[in-house]
This record gives C-alpha cells, sequence and structure tokens, in this order.
C-alpha cells in the first residue's frame, strides 16, 4: 500500500505513518518543526513543539474506513497549510474513489491514560511485529475481563485476531511476564491479580505483607556459616574471612512464591542467630526480640536481573524472568551494620512504593 | 542416570540433586526436618536448619570422580544418621564398584561473593541449559577483562566454550539486557560500565545524573494538551476534562539514550509552561525559577516492564528489553499536586538508590 501526501507551504511532514487493519485505515501525520527551539500552538489546536529537526511531533490522525482493501492501489491525502484536510478520494496519477470517509479526527494524538505507554506503544510509523498488534488486543480484552477471569481457549483467540497459534502464544507470554496474565498449570489463563506492593523502608517484609491483607511467609533453603568476603567484611565492619550466617529463604505471599532472600550476619555479633531463629518467621522480629537490635537506617539499591535457572527452579517461574533486585545493608540506631541482604522479588508480581520528603 | 540413597534412622532427605560433567558426578543431598521448628547444629558440621517439612535445607555435597560415565546404571550412596558418609561403592540391589572416590566436600555450599546469587544461578541438580552454562563462563570472562574491554570474536568464543554461534548469542543476549555487555553497532560487543545510579529523592533527574559527573539532557517528543482522565484529575485535584500539559521527553545521559519520561501537569495552575519552558532543560528548575514552586513531597511506586515497540524505538534499544518504570505524583511544600509523572528507564543501564530512615 502506498500514501502520498501533499500539501500547502509552511507545514513539513517529516514523517507518515499508515496502519491498515481490514478495511480499516489509520494515518497519522508528524509535523516536523523549523528549528526554532520555542514551541508554538496553533490556534485552537493542539500544542505543538517546533523543537529541532531531531523532535519529530505527532499532529494529527486520520481514520479512513474503506469499502474494499486497499491491496496495493495509493491512497491519497490533502494536507493544507497548518492543518490536515479530510481525506480526499481523488489525487494527481493515483487511484480514485476508494474511500466512503468517516469524520477525521482532527488535531489531536490519541488520548491515553497518564501511566500507560503512550500510543499504546506503537511507534508512530505505525508498524509493529503482528504478536505486538495481538498484545494490545488482549490487553484490552484483559481490562474489559477484570481479575481473576480464564481466558478463552487459544485456538478461539488465534482466530479471533487471525493470527497464528505462535503469535498469539508470543503475546501471552509477554503479558505473563509483565504480570497482566497468570497461567495455571493444567487449568489455563487468567488474567492476573494487580502487583503486590510493598513499601522501601525500614519495615520488614513480613510487616509490609501484612499491611496488604496477605499473610507472609518464608521457607527455608540454605542455613550455613561463611567466610566473609572482602565487600562483605566491608559492609559489615568485620575482618575479612571472619565467620558470616548466610540465610536464604523463599519469600511467601499466602501460598504463592514470590521472592527469594539471602541474609548475611556477623556470627561474631549474633552467636546464637541459628539456634534461636526460626527461618519460617520474621528475621526482624527474632532481631528486636533476642537480640535488642533497633534498625535506624538502610541502604537500598534496586535494580533489575533476569532469574538465573536456580532462582527460577526455587520461586517457581521462568528463567529469565525479569525480576526486582534489592540489595540492602541495614544499620541499627547507634550505625553499627547488622546485616546485607540479596532480595530478588518476581516482577510480575512485585512493586515497590515510596513516599520521599525535602531533606532537612 | 539413577541415584538411590540409603540412610539410617533420624534422618530424612528431601531432595537428591546430582550433576554429572564428564565422569565427574557431584551429588547434593538435602535434609528435611521433622517439623520440630528449632533449627539444630551437627557439631563441627554444617548449620542446619531443622524448620518443618516445608524446608529443605542443602545439608552437604559429595563429589565422586569415576572411572568412566555412568551411563544408565545407578550410583548409590549410604548416609548413616545425621551425618553423610562418604560414598559407598555396594548397596543392596544396585550395581557395584563404579567410584574411585575422591574426598568428600562436606557440609558446604560453594562460596559466593554477597549480592551475586547463590551457586552462580545454577540449581542443585546441576542441570542448566547450554547457554547458561556459557554465560556464566562469560561472566567470569567480563570481570576478566573489565570495563571498556572488547569481547573477543563470537567464532573464537564459540570454540573456546566448544558450543554452536546460536547458543553463544543467547548467552551474549542475555548479559546485554542485563547491562553486563554492550553491543555497539558495526563494531563489536565491549564489556559494560557499571550502572548508573539515580536517588530515589526528590532531586531531579538533571540533578541526580549531575552528582555522578554526567552531563543530562532532554530530547522532547511530544507537547500536547490533553483533557485530564479520571485518574489524573484525581492525582493533580482539578476537574476531569480540564486540561493537562503532556510533556514528553527522551532522557539522555550525555549522548547516551537512557529513558523516556511523559510528564502531566495543569494547565490552569501553569498557564504559560508550554511559552516559557524548554524542554531540552530542567522541568523542576522552570517550575521554581518561574512559578515559584518548591516540592515538598513525592509519592512513588517502581516496578518492572518491558519495553513497548515505541518506547524501545525512542531509546535506541531493543524491544521487551526489561526497563524500571517510576510512577511518580509530586507536591509542593504545601501539599499541592504539581506534576504526575510516568518515568521510563533503561534496565541495563539503570538502578536507583535510597537511603531509609526510622520513621519519626
Amino acid at each position: 500500500m502506498a500514501v502520498q501526501l501533499t500539501h500547502g507551504p509552511g507545514t513539513w511532514f517529516a514523517e507518515r505513518f499508515v496502519s491498515e487493519t481490514g478495511s480499516e485505515v489509520t494515518v497519522e501525520l508528524s509535523l516536523r518543526g523549523r528549528g526554532t527551539g520555542s514551541p508554538h500552538r496553533s490556534p485552537g489546536g493542539p500544542v505543538v513543539a517546533g523543537g529541532d529537526d531531531a523532535s519529530p511531533v505527532t499532529l494529527s490522525t486520520l481514520r479512513a474506513r474503506l469499502r474494499e482493501p486497499l491491496g496495493d492501489r495509493r491512497l491519497v491525502m490533502v494536507v493544507d497549510g497548518d492543518r490536515i484536510s479530510p481525506v480526499r478520494a481523488s489525487e494527481p496519477g493515483g487511484v480514485t474513489g476508494l474511500c466512503s470517509r468517516s469524520t477525521p479526527e482532527q488535531g489531536r494524538v490519541p488520548a491515553h491514560r497518564a501511566g500507560d505507554p503512550v500510543r499504546a506503544g506503537i511507534p508512530e510509523h505505525g508498524r509493529v511485529p503482528r504478536y505486538y498488534a495481538v498484545k494490545t488486543e488482549l490487553l484490552a480484552l484483559v481490562r474489559a475481563l477484570g481479575e481473576g477471569a480464564a481466558l478463552p481457549a487459544e485456538r478461539e483467540l488465534a482466530e479471533r485476531f487471525g493470527v497464528s497459534r505462535v503469535t498469539l502464544r508470543q503475546a501471552v507470554s509477554e503479558l505473563v511476564l509483565e504480570g497482566r496474565l497468570q497461567r495455571r498449570h493444567g487449568s489455563g489463563t487468567y488474567v492476573a491479580p494487580p502487583k503486590l506492593v510493598q513499601p522501601l523502608s525500614l519495615m520488614s517484609y513480613t510487616e509490609g505483607m501484612r499491611r496488604q491483607g496477605v499473610t507472609p511467609g518464608h521457607t527455608a533453603i540454605t542455613v550455613e556459616e561463611l567466610p566473609a568476603d572482602d565487600g562483605l567484611a566491608v559492609d559489615l565492619r568485620i575482618e575479612p574471612g571472619a565467620p558470616v550466617v548466610h540465610l536464604e529463604r523463599v519469600l511467601l505471599a499466602g501460598a504463592e512464591r514470590i521472592g527469594l532472600e539471602s541474609t548475611y550476619l556477623s556470627r561474631q555479633r549474633f552467636p546464637t542467630l541459628v539456634e534461636e531463629f526460626d527461618p519460617a518467621d520474621s528475621l526482624y522480629a527474632c532481631l528486636q526480640r533476642r537480640f535488642g537490635v533497633t534498625l535506624g537506617e538502610a541502604r537500598e539499591r534496586l535494580e533489575t536481573v533476569l532469574a538465573t535457572p536456580r532462582e527460577a527452579m526455587l520461586i517457581g517461574t521462568n528463567p529469565a524472568m525479569p525480576m526486582l533486585l534489592l540489595h540492602r545493608v541495614a544499620y541499627d540506631v547507634e550505625g553499627r551494620p547488622v546485616e546485607r541482604v540479596r532480595s530478588l522479588f518476581r516482577g510480575d508480581r512485585f512493586s515497590f512504593v515510596a513516599r520521599l520528603r525535602a531533606e532537612g
């Protein structure tokens, strides 16, 4: 399909993005500014950034419902001055009579909800992999169905969207990775509940989950003693090689495995920890009760990583699932290091919230 | 290969993980506790958590070097009481004479650096996809080479590790996604610099980058006016449908595109913003200077998502790259909402740090 644009003086179009779904053609036009560097606003129309040549700005969307697919014929539109005219079904040197026009939607980037990707993530040129087009349609279906609803059968969805099952599966897989859908073994695919919300604070995992009305739990994987490596010795302010207790536990939200946490503490400072601590309980509660430790500060670093095969197995998820990884060193109220922690959370099930205040 | 364990009364083994590399067999045994809920420690041996039945704990690793690969014959080990005996080459009803034993390495999970995945991410059963084994070797190479070094040619590496180029490429791809390697177009693959570190604070992106000695910048993509949807109206405390300015900008660190940010502000509150604000500059500096706004608090939510095709194109990365997504509503010192922001950061280039203090 070829699209030709003509326009009057005073407007340059940098990009013309066309997508075609059945007999519905969408054409989006981007205005390239003139290097003035100052944004301007067309009266009554959209706010338009002049910007520099590297800043195309989507100006308008036209939709035309055609009586038949375009095939390899050309759709020609004429643009006058700053405003875009309705689609015109005649043009120099082209095919005519293709369009029965709907009212063009002028001067507006498609509305989007703040917080969602702009343009539903579809580039201005409109070309996306087929699976991604299916993903955006699935996402609309997910919203319409609501939490807990079963997704229709794969075959039915593939037919509905007119794609192969391989393409459908790729779209479903991304929505699973992002936590919008959940696969239940031997049962099907369901609309996932919202992500859990853990405060970035000195609050323990146990306390953070309880405040959301979720029952926290831990499954111990490793309880061992290791000599401190150089980095750990610096963090815990102990000698390199001094004994460190390493607790590795799967984090549970109800019955669901949602993370894996490794905690390192000085054995000299907490000599009876292994005997006194039940790994199924809250470590912070034990440190407070048995060792009189009150936390005063923590330094955290948060990044995203892919799950290793071992982590994926222990948490019960796919390898290479994007995870949120939190590194923490916590100090008591006297400023002495208490623990170093590596907490891995399922990216599809977890988010962090923080309330930040001005310093001083 | 089959492995059979027998043991005396008083110890239950929950898991037996076996890996075989050529003639080297590693067997790891997990002890299932007896539901006493109290951890115990075998004298002189490893720290062992009793825990409940849901808490397998890795107890010991035995290594046996065999004279020939096991094939489908059975290796049988006998475990006495609480301690694991050396591999014994005789057993009831099994094949004998297979093992010439090395000294068993008892009571220790392989050492690992705090902050890195335990066991380098390799499950206790030792079975990992070929590409993952290559990935762990590549990671060691990356550390040895150091930042900025060029990775040897693909063909050379594939030969060195004895894998196909397809397998090698999968390992390299994951390290690229995780920000350990960087592909430079037409040049090769290099050891990536450490991730940038952005404070989770009221500090602007501009200020956060400057403190790391990085020159921040912005490229304007969209400057437009939208009617507030219901969610945005609540967040900004305006009427639904009231005009909102949406600024969409690519975030730059030096010349590198590392994020994409959409900011929404009330047009009624900031009527001359579009005229006065140069999108290449810091928005916070403009709000302070031109509108006298001092920020007092922000509420943030952080999660991981996959880049959409449009975002990947604007940021110049791969679609489906894991990203860090930060939602923010910022308030001035009088508690009035100033902006709602959606900031997307490349997961391979970005991390967040926070310093948390006890409440009150």
